[in-house]
């Protein structure tokens, strides 16, 4: 199709003469396209993809969700970040069964059949690994996926916990759970009972079918808006104890090393945090000046982000984003601004504020409170730097 | 594992001398499992799939949604139904472009690049082909997937239609919008210009990733509510008028034929309606005698979905079901109700009554309005029958 030369319209017109419907009409297939499918792929022109960490450990290795590349707030299911601990267990659904025992009057083991006969619950949740971001407590990262890409949202279908716990009848001298799941490191979370016994699900589907095999197929917890290790995949065991149990992942690692050498544990939240994933690090605005969307995700483990601020003048001043409804609680949220770029070179950055009040912080109050040692649970401001060019990278 | 005999509990219990967690403990992959990937797959012991209606005419085919294995709301992208009129054309997003011409002061063509800087909208949206259960108007079909599996319910992403419209300033004489897709049948529908003002998408994103090519990749339109052949995939072309321009899909079919051998024609919405997903025809209460969770989905292309009413005694008595927050206007609902079946031999069925109070008819009320050889919209009440030995079907 012949089209006009760029003019200085935000758009390209056409000219007036030009016969748009005739020209169109070119490219048109003229061949019957393709048939139907019993399981739809994606088109062989997308290609985003998670990144892949390879560790030294086998099984232990993870993989980013593309930020940069997704829209809305859900999470396609195949682009879920992925951390595993002993890798991804081979289970079969049919011969899968969750045993409950511990501190309660009757120990029983359900199959997943018994957990479908509950009264079951859908949410939208997002899930973030403590990890996420942790390398920025020491130098910034380069793009969306690879800052921030520890973070997913999915609708998430199951069983309350509490209805299982109400089942067995809880001794009065329960007050922690054990859950462990079914991978070879029988990875392993120590929960307190008020959590359990509050929005903790026992899932079974993720985006309205069967949970994915590395987001823990057939049964996982969901332990809305804490660190995404507690939210145990092929949960097989629920012990029910009077104490935390002091497991391998809430000691040997999943603590926060604080300055002075003490460190912080059982750090369950994971607070306000926010990303602007377009424009951003390896984006460039390729149309030059003029006006852009800038927008991004935003979540709190607390519940509702009530605002985002973006600030496009290094920080000077900050304008509140429009949010996406519904802004649901411990979900992602998308936001969005339209912004008219100047063509000068500045950074952009976001910052979310949550319904407790919580502001997510500047890198540097964050590390004013907490060192570089942590590891987990960097929550920073993410600034983008926009050059005269209209690349954008992260420092 | 070794497990007592099932008893009159509702769930398998311990035996008390039983050590669970030794037991246990022969269930766990001793072995490292799966390592990450880059792009995930569902688990291969799931088959759930959308079932293929293959037709005479090449490119004509369809695939109905598999209700009855999905949670929530979200239809997977990989079990969203089709309906294609000549097949799934082979698109190039690079290449792709939409024209916008006809009563306009200002014909545009917009690059799928060009489109990503408008301000963009996320909502969850379901699409009903408005010929979704039309072989009920004859007789009832024997579960959900073939009898209401042409509905499903997607996130959408993309830039309101108003948007494109106010860069190309449209005429006064403007009325109607006919869109056109790109497929070799050169697919179009007429719609009224409220309707494209109103809350009409142009879509480029399905449940966070770029459309499905079933779905319209590389672009398609999302009228809410409106029956979904109108949601045109393959959108390649905008055409203002003052009038609609009587295509053959809305002339030669999607017109409805009604007692007397009148024709209702733009028969855009989709009215209220709900279906029992489980249990339902060919399922079976394998359990026995006692409680089940009676789930489905309701919708309705006027709004929100206020109340959804369930029979469990031949339609003498109703009861309202819990609907699964949050309600969004012109979006499945996945309503539930604990039942508890007593053993004998009955039928059940749901009601949807959305927020403008109109309720869904019975079968009978809907063919005493509108006869039956209207092929389209129906939504009358569906109704499984439950023997005594837990079978579950259509009549």
């Amino acid at each position: 199709m012949k089209r006009p030369k760029a003019n200085r319209r935000r758009f390209l017109a056409l000219g007036a003469g030009l016969a748009g419907l005739s020209a169109c009409k070119k490219e048109v297939p003229s061949e019957i396209g393709e048939g139907v499918r019993p399981y739809g792929e994606r088109s062989p022109y997308e290609r985003a993809a998670r990144d892949v960490r390879e560790s030294k450990t086998p099984g232990t290795s993870s993989t980013r969700t593309p930020l940069q590349d997704l829209d809305g707030m859900i999470t396609p299911s195949s682009l879920h970040f992925e951390r595993h601990h002993a890798g991804v267990p081979d289970l079969d659904r049919s011969k899968h069964e969750i045993l409950l025992h511990g501190l309660v009057e009757q120990p029983m083991v359900f199959t997943m059949d018994d957990l479908r006969r509950f009264p079951s619950v859908s949410r939208i949740y997002f899930v973030e690994c403590s990890g996420n971001s942790g390398a920025e407590w020491i130098h910034p990262l380069e793009d969306p996926q690879k800052a921030s890409g520890m973070v997913s949202c999915s609708e998430w279908t199951g069983v309350p916990l509490s209805s299982l716990l109400k089942v067995a009848r809880l001794k009065p001298e329960a007050k922690w759970i054990v859950a462990e799941g079914a991978d070879a490191c029988l990875m392993a979370r120590s929960i307190p009972l008020d959590k359990a016994l509050d929005d903790t699900l026992v899932a079974l589907a993720q985006n309205g079918e069967p949970l994915r095999p590395e987001q823990g197929y057939p049964v996982r917890l969901v332990v809305p808006g804490w660190e995404g290790n507690i939210n145990i995949k092929w949960l097989h065991r629920l012990h029910v104890v009077d104490q935390p149990s002091m497991t391998r992942d809430e000691t040997s690692h999943y603590t926060d090393s604080m300055p002075g050498g003490k460190a912080r544990i059982f750090t369950f939240d994971m607070e306000a945090k926010s990303i602007i994933t377009r424009p951003a690090g390896g984006q460039k605005l390729a149309g030059g000046p003029g006006t852009y969307e800038i927008t991004g995700l935003a979540w709190s483990g607390h519940g509702k982000i009530e605002r985002v601020e973006i600030s496009t003048d290094e920080g000077k001043t900050w304008a509140a984003a429009e949010l996406q409804t519904p802004v649901l609680s411990k979900a992602a949220t998308r936001f969005r601004m339209a912004w008219k770029w100047t063509g000068q070179a500045t950074s952009i950055q976001s910052r979310s504020i949550d319904e407790t009040g919580y502001k997510q912080p500047s890198r540097d109050e964050l590390v004013a409170a907490r060192g570089t040692r942590s590891q987990y649970h960097y929550n920073g401001i993410k600034v983008w730097y926009i050059k005269e060019d209209g690349s954008v990278s992260h420092v």
